[in-house]
């Protein structure tokens, strides 16, 4: 019978190397810190007594909301409002009536309350999931965190929680829920690793906004080995994890962790400057936000504005329609919070794909060819006055510029200023103060609005090229649908042809062009639409140093002699080749 | 008690007019002949004996296919091949295997023959009727047509026929069926007159098809007051029935008719002239097909050419896919019969709505972005591969173009020609003759082609653009959802810009433009097209001989200032009133 081995005399464990994706750049060195999910499975039960599953879940419900104002009380005092945020929504969701409904619905057919919630919470989660917009996507998370809570309490199997965290450590889960990461503090996390997700995973987004170096996706199996404690590197850019690293390993992550800190602290410092090519062009760079919570992060990523307020968000994921008041609180909160900046709000973008339960729209064949957007406001001038009324009465909060989504003819854009038009008189008439100059604007994602961009341009004070819709609609590629997703393609010489329209047709009446899709936070991108004519970009808030770094270092002259090359050009590769020949050293990111 | 009255003293029927949809123009006399369809009603029942349903069934399959034959050849006698191929099609029909399983799945599922009969063929019907293509939308008709005639069988209860109809008349119906069509003799029939459909239902374009006086959907109880010779005068233009006319209206119906006859005989005259402006600018005028037995019908209306030969009827509605030699004896009978006139074959332009059972493809959630036409094509070149070497083996007997449908890069049309040039290279070294000179161009119809045209024209023999896709793509409106219809804009001067850059990069290449869509047959849309440089327009049929008219007597150097002064405006109906001014006799129309 041999012997039990002294663990002291066992070698150190070698060095192992996980492959995930790379989800948050950086390098973080740590002990591991495991965060278990509990187990939140359960028999579904039918014949159950409504009334008894009812006061079950009313009990689980009111223990949700008093855990909910604890974390949101705590992430406020750690994190800040905009942690706390995340807490209200849930909050809100709680006691949303259309959810609380499907609920109830199913309880009274008998079946058990953990039943009826994983339900319920299933058919908004999928209808969030199934949406092209990130933001919006992101709400899935939310859903899923709140449904694990609720569950948690009708169960009885408690939480994990980053809270019992006290010293540095990388963070090594399934995946993170928006509980997890407003639980967690940076100051003390070096890293995340998870075992599922993608680079729009919950995780990965997080992450990146908190700065923290991410690695997602690298498999159940894989993290199977891994135990409090467990030494680890995370390489962000690579998008390894070092598990037991050795002495070489942890020098050449230490001169890495270095070489980043440097870098930001250099990006650090163009916060302050404003958004200037090196020869002088200036080029505003602005952020994209869909809620009133993310004004913070854009203002502390050196935002120069909002280029986009997508107020989707108010709509979603609710049986009624938010009223005249809700939403002039939420433009307010925005218009305040950016302290003068100018904020473009767009107006409600909504319908086929982006379901709307209160609106009742049928089923269509083809969304994104459908009844959406501002084709539903001109129909459904009702729900369309209530949004402007709001937009006109929180103009006064700071500088407003309204923008039209899915305008395809002059008509509709006229008809659309029209009712704001109407707005204004009617506020003005009620003695409601209303701020003199609005500029109204329109996004150019219909590649008609391309085409006729002088005739637009002789109307719209502005014009954002929605890039996502606008590569979509030109190459007719839906990019949700992986089989055609090969033509999605932003460096396509066509797209850029029609960007270039809309410069040109803008320039010939003193009108501004911005770019609010994918392509404004795009480094390859970047040059080729300064060169166009672009003088307006807006992204996600993590994007905006590393792209003003790049707008200062640009030479707009030079831009345009490789904007003009670039339209001559036949593929994609070609055009991403002749950027890469100007700029060696790019990277294309989608931060 | 009052004293029965003598019919003869009673006053005769005062006239009335009933009101429908003007479906083929001219003007009808005659009294009515009343197409009675057979009451069709059957019980579904469950829990047969499937053998015994299925002898049932094989006696009426029996008896319909020798009823077939019968109508087949009288068809023949009387109208020629054309008509009679309707009937070639229908016994296809009876022995397509998918329909054949479809129904035997019902039988032994111990439903009765008729249930199966109507269920199966109802499944493919509805699949038909789906489609934006006016031509396989028509092949519902067929499927409806061939079912009554098999439950006719079924039900013992005979089918009624044009063929009784002994003396001219205006032949009064619920609609007419193809099988009522090809029966129906055009020396004796003076008008047709149904109580449903509209514009492009069967009645509406066989009518027009055969030049016969059409008013559709006046609905059932207007005719329920007519009987057998009661006189009428139908008035195809203005969509009117006169009932019991008085003199007057006979004698304005006659003038009507001397003028109609006036000018057919002027545009009979014209058949034989090349299409050529005023001012001496070729523009050829070609037509478009679905399927062989149109090719006589183009011939007769003056055809100069096919400009758009859609394959997709050849793998539609079928649960296998058309073999080498179905596929190469469909292309040379086409390019036989136009006898060495320009015969443009496009590549199948299949996928998403227009579905075919036996590729698999998954349910999308926006087809009309999705994975078709080219797509499908590269994707699957085993497919591609088959119609490509027919399609060479068909070139030597006529003048062949090829057309890839779906471009949207520069990558697709190098892809697709270096198949066709593979194709070529495999039938060469077979010994396999394949025609020299091989004209390859693609369908403009993705607005990201018309933006790259300049980059395309370096490639691509020739464009034609298909102008409703092109319309629906650029203002990203699907015409077949009634709720964004409105958008579908064919004079919006976005519309007009992106054909003016597909005709520029064209130019600059030396590369010629047709347009292969329903703008092509619009007299609005014409002078606007020549102006902005198309020089070929392809239709349907009976379009050709007005259009040609209109070339002849058109002034291309008008035309161009036209097109430039539309390209300046910003609404539709500013260039509608702008080719109204210049020509105010045109009315728009969509044969």
């Amino acid at each position: 019978m041999p012997a039990v081995p002294d663990p002291a005399t066992l070698p150190a464990a070698s060095p192992v190397t996980l492959s995930g994706v790379a989800a948050s750049p950086g390098t973080g060195i740590g002990p591991a810190f495991i965060l278990s999910a509990p187990d939140l499975s359960f028999d579904t039960l039918t014949g159950q007594d409504p009334a008894a599953e009812r006061a079950r879940l009313d009990a689980a419900l009111s223990e949700s909301r008093t855990d909910l104002n604890g974390v949101r009380e705590g992430a406020r005092a750690r994190l800040g409002d905009d942690a706390a945020a995340i807490f209200d929504a849930h909050l809100l969701l709680l006691d949303d009536p259309e959810l609380g409904a499907a609920i109830q619905e199913t309880l009274t057919g008998g079946a058990n309350a953990e039943a009826a919630v994983h339900g319920a919470f299933g058919a908004f989660i999928g209808m969030f999931e199934s949406l092209d917009d990130p933001y919006l996507r992101e709400r899935a998370a939310d859903l899923r965190d709140l449904r694990a809570r609720v569950l948690s309490h009708l169960l009885g199997r408690p939480l994990a929680s980053l809270t019992e965290l006290r010293e540095p450590a990388i963070v090594v889960a399934h995946d993170l829920t928006p509980s997890d990461t407003a639980g967690l503090d940076p100051a003390l996390v070096r890293g995340v690793v998870t075992a599922v997700g993608g680079r729009t995973s919950h995780s990965a987004i997080m992450a990146r906004g908190l700065g923290l170096p991410a690695v997602v996706g690298v498999g159940e199996a894989a993290l199977n080995g891994l135990t409090r404690g467990t030494p680890l590197i995370v390489s962000g850019d690579a998008g390894t994890v070092t598990v037991h690293p050795d002495a070489a390993a942890l020098n050449a992550a230490q001169a890495a962790q270095t070489a980043a800190q440097a870098e930001h602290a250099r990006l650090d410092a163009l916060k302050g400057q404003e958004g200037r090519t090196a020869d002088g062009l200036r080029v505003e760079l602005a952020a994209n936000i869909g809620a009133p919570a993310e004004v913070p992060g854009a203002l502390n990523a050196g935002a120069e504005g909002v280029g986009l307020y997508r107020t989707e968000f108010l709509f979603l994921g609710r049986g009624d329609l938010p009223g005249e008041d809700e939403q002039y609180r939420a433009y307010r909160a925005v218009l305040e919070g950016m302290a003068g900046r100018p904020v473009i709000i767009r107006t409600l973008d909504i319908g086929g794909d982006k379901a709307l339960p209160a609106l009742g729209l049928p089923h269509e064949e083809n969304p994104f060819l459908g009844f959406r957007a501002i084709r539903l406001c001109l129909a459904r001038p009702e729900l369309f006055r209530v949004q402007l009324r709001a937009l006109l009465r929180a103009s006064v909060h700071g500088q407003l510029r309204v923008m039209f989504p899915m305008i395809a003819t002059v008509q509709e854009f006229l008809e659309a200023r029209a009712h704001l038009d109407a707005a204004r008189a009617e506020l003005t008439a009620e003695g409601v103060p209303v701020a003199a100059d609005i500029p109204v604007g329109m996004m150019v994602e219909i590649p008609a609005a391309a085409a006729l961009s002088e005739q637009f341009a002789r109307h719209a004070d502005f014009f954002s090229v929605g890039s996502n819709d606008l590569i979509g609609y030109s190459m007719a590629a839906d990019r949700m649908n992986e089989r055609v997703a090969n033509l999605y393609q932003p460096l396509n010489p066509a797209v850029l042809t029609l960007i270039a329209l809309t410069c040109q047709g803008a320039a010939r009446h003193g009108k501004w062009v911005g770019v609010c899709g994918e392509m404004a936070g795009d480094p390859l991108a970047l040059p080729l639409l300064v060169g166009l004519g672009v003088t307006e970009l807006s992204m996600s808030a993590p994007a905006l140093l590393p792209r003003r770094e790049q707008v200062l270092n640009l030479n707009a002259a030079q831009a345009r002699e490789l904007a003009a090359h670039a339209l001559t050009l036949s593929h994609a590769a070609e055009v991403e080749a002749a950027v890469r020949a100007v700029y060696p050293d790019l990277t294309p990111t989608d931060a």
